[in-house]
């Protein structure tokens, strides 16, 4: 039985939160948007369809959750979830709040962002979810 | 109580298939890739989080089934799935097969095709997808 091992380019591109019933929850590290990361804990997937039926439901709670605080804690107009995975194949979905005054609005913005947080603007980012998920 | 209607622009820009147990399945009518797009048939809901636990669960179910359908019978290397919503809010979930041979991989390709099917080849892979589903 193989065991969950976080991709090192997830390590590099992002910055953990909180390990929730399924998914680690890491904030992407591109401060021009607040763009939420999940990652099912299950070694050796890469499709949605390969999470069982409890995984799948439990993965719809954790984004219905981050989609939640999202919308209710932050400027958000408009969420855009995703799974890609062509070049991290490790499943993650992808939870971003767009914004219609957003610079990139209305196109999509996978690829799009450059910017890093500072550590100090990152570690107030992250302990204000932690609060929000305590 | 308000009831679904599909949004116009979906209507223009793929072409029904079949309606599954809560969403329509379309065919998106750009030819360079194999896309569908599953649009759950509940009135104004706009974001993922508001679908109810239940159709969360429907939803799962047929992504998972167009999906395996799509892995099993067309060439696909990787699925892209999103709800993005920028543009035509009412829900809806892109489901493309991606190939490590298509014109764009790796790169996201929301917004990048434009050749529409033929009459004859989208008819043909209506047919197709009506008997997978049958």
């Amino acid at each position: 039985m193989s065991v969950f091992t976080l991709d090192p380019r997830h390590e590099q591109d992002s910055i953990f939160i909180k390990d929730l019933t399924l998914s680690q929850l890491r904030l992407f590290n591109r401060s021009e948007l607040l763009w939420l990361i999940l990652i099912p804990r299950v070694a050796n997937v890469t499709e949605f369809y390969e999470l069982s039926t409890t995984e799948q439901a439990l993965l719809s709670q954790e984004i219905t959750l981050v989609s939640n605080l999202l919308k209710n804690n932050f400027p958000c107009d408009k969420l855009n979830i995703a799974t890609l995975g062509n070049v991290v194949p490790q499943l993650h979905m992808h939870i971003i709040a767009r914004r219609i005054d957003d610079p990139f609005w209305p196109k999509p913005v996978f690829g799009a962002l450059t910017q890093p947080y500072s550590d100090a603007a990152a570690t107030t980012l992250v302990e204000q979810w932690r609060a929000l998920l305590s």
